[in-house]
């Protein structure tokens, strides 16, 4: 399988369906394509008429979403070890994936991910404080229902888990902070080795691009 | 089964999940809530923290985003039947739900459903343009691939037309237009009984709506 995938330090829904792969440990070989440079649209259409990242090619197939790439790779390759076992926890781990891939504007608009940013200070409207607020219940909700079974949002780590990730890296660089159960899990996605392999190669990356000109975070990305 | 949806006339992401239900002619109760009314986000908050249309509600199983509702009825009563059965066409079925799920920013937030309007101007900036393009070549493509096995995006009908469906009130409201295959099948899907049935009743209906001031093609639904 080959991965097309954004810029590391930016694109945040390269890193869901990235994560999700390497977790499982399936092969893959990374294409990285950076975003908003002079051709990386062109060369992004040259993968998918979507124009966006991440795109899954396997063989002749191509799957062009994050979600749809995690919901293949679960069918195809891990007997759908992707989503919970259980039918109830599987519906609700699809509600709260999807719930993430078409929503939560304020925090993808205006805090984009820039996974090796420190410090930086945006004002948080009563839009943002609500979406915080949500996450925060959600992940408290989560975790005091399910963490007899283990440490993620649904006890084994779940394709919910991947959809959730990039907040580890947002939140703290916003200077965003969560209580209890919800803090505890950011801090379980964060300090994850393969979370920490990605930052370090967002470290090692020189573009620098301006979300105010580009709304990065929700294009040309899902 | 119980699916709370939002007013007819504009709550796009209800009649997705509405649509194929409907289809399967699964049973279902309809729990209708008008958006944007006194109260009306209380009440929503009643079914699901997450605030939003559509929801599903099977005995104690909550399930509350209109992918998600899909996946588990497919699964759950359909033997998988949402989805085409052939791996390859079922990863790009997903893909193209997904795209739609999280995307085409611009013409859910400046060409909101409003299913009985007609006659309505609005000036198609680029962006607007753009994706109205992407659906013209992804419907003519899929209909020139898969045309032989049936009149839909996949051959049968699958959740990804149930994804598409608004466009068939939307475009023509607008005065949008599209061409060839992808012209035929907007006029398909407009002219299925349950999507007369859908409009119908958006006719009845007596609650006015200001886009402007709600964004409501994006909030609070997904």
């Amino acid at each position: 399988m080959k991965l097309v995938i954004g810029n590391k330090n930016y694109s945040s829904w390269s890193l869901r369906a990235w994560l999700f792969l390497s977790w499982h440990e399936l092969e893959f070989e990374e294409i990285r394509v950076p975003l908003y440079q002079p051709g990386s649209r062109e060369q992004l259409l040259g993968f998918s008429a979507a124009g966006q990242v991440p795109v899954l090619l396997d063989e002749d197939l191509l799957v062009w979403d994050s979600l749809a790439i995690c919901e293949y790779v679960s069918e195809q390759y891990l007997d759908n070890r992707g989503w919970p076992r259980s039918r109830a926890m599987r519906a609700e781990a699809r509600s709260v994936s999807a719930e993430m891939h078409a929503g939560f504007h304020a925090i993808r608009n205006r805090l984009p991910m820039n996974a090796r940013a420190s410090g930086r200070h945006v004002g948080l409207d009563q839009e943002l404080q609500a979406e915080i607020q949500r996450l925060q219940s959600l992940w408290q909700d989560l975790r005091s229902r399910h963490g007899s079974l283990g440490p993620w949002l649904f006890g084994k780590f779940s394709i919910a888990d991947c959809f959730y990730a990039p907040m580890a890296f947002r939140f703290p660089a916003y200077g965003v902070t969560l209580t209890g159960a919800a803090a505890d899990y950011l801090s379980l996605l964060r300090e994850q080795p393969l979370m920490q392999n990605w930052l370090e190669a967002a470290r090692q990356e020189q573009e620098v691009i301006t979300f105010a000109e580009t709304g990065i975070d929700s294009q040309p990305q899902s």
